[in-house]
């Protein structure tokens, strides 16, 4: 008879295999990568991985879930401990700035990037743009509902031009070299157009 | 002996092998496209292929060098036809907006989201970003040198900030279904950061 496993003890390896699937994936590309590549990064058995994940694209997929998860924590935890929805958007855009380029959001890309010609995958990529862009609306309607910001496009375009923007920085940033000053830049052309779509008075925000 | 071929002969077959190759690529991606695939799209003989080109990453080198010199015509025509720098940049927008999706785009994007991990290929990629972003400065540039721009950020932030706006809208169409309005809206957009940081007067421009 097998011995019990504790739930603990499966959520431990499937984060164990995810994590080892996520290195060979940022080395060397989601495409190349094999299951053999991902049972020998994770030191287990090939029968223990695939007791978890049938496919490398199963764990991209659970990968990218748990990240979504993660990216709505963060940004709720951000409105929760700024009164002015302005300097949590700042933390947000200065945080994507000084990421450490573990080059998951290039492989992220690379991976959605194919979707014009795998449909399947499209679908997801879809259904995920949504969400995506639904945090990011909830996180300037924040602003709008407190009384800071009053846009002068609609919240939604706001949103997603601020995602279009924030996406073309990390993929960049992974393709091409620019030095800091460069990025910093860039952010700040951003920075630029919400302050002003937004219609924030830094003055008086400094008051807060 | 060998009859003479012309020149004019020679640049056409080229064209036409290029042609047969592009029609390729946007239908099955770049990466698994192989050299039997444009050989048999372009209706000519394995050696007559070869004789052009040794490999379809030579293809792909070829058709983008040929698209960045009509990048460049177009914008220097856009601006010989316009004395408003800002109506240059307008219908520069609205042909970018309305261009005909030929997949073409979206397999650049393919082909260059690779370099993180193809060296040699960013090299190239780093060689053709600077290329772009230098057009699209003097493109800028030509506003403010025509007294019409007063630019609030530097120049060159601005036209790297709207290149990757560009770039991600062609990605966002291509891989996620905007309708016309929300397509519509990011463009308006853009529009909306280059007008404030240009600092143009829409009612002044409509006297010209």
């Amino acid at each position: 008879m097998a011995p019990k496993v504790s739930k603990e003890h499966i959520n431990q390896r499937r984060a164990d295999i995810l994590e080892a699937a996520k290195q060979v994936f940022c080395k060397k590309g989601f495409e190349p990568t094999t299951m053999k590549d991902v049972v020998d990064a994770s030191g287990m058995s090939r029968g223990g991985v695939y007791q978890y994940f049938p496919n490398t694209e199963e764990m991209m997929r659970a990968i990218l879930e748990d990240g979504m998860i993660e990216f709505n924590h963060h940004l709720s935890n951000l409105l929760s401990r700024h009164e002015q929805v302005w300097h949590a958007i700042n933390e947000y855009i200065d945080l994507h700035k000084n990421a450490p380029s573990d080059h998951f959001g290039i492989v992220t890309y690379e991976y959605f990037v194919t979707c014009w010609r795998n449909h399947e995958r499209r679908n997801y990529l879809q259904h995920r743009y949504s969400f995506g862009i639904n945090y990011f609306i909830q996180f300037i309607q924040t602003g709008v509902d407190r009384g800071q910001f009053k846009p002068l496009q609609p919240v939604s375009v706001i949103a997603k031009f601020m995602m279009n923007v924030l996406d073309g920085l990390l993929l960049e940033q992974s393709l091409v070299n620019l030095n800091d000053q460069e990025k910093e830049d860039q952010y700040d052309a951003l920075r630029f157009y919400l302050r002003t779509v937004l219609q924030i008075n830094d003055k008086r925000m400094q008051k807060e």
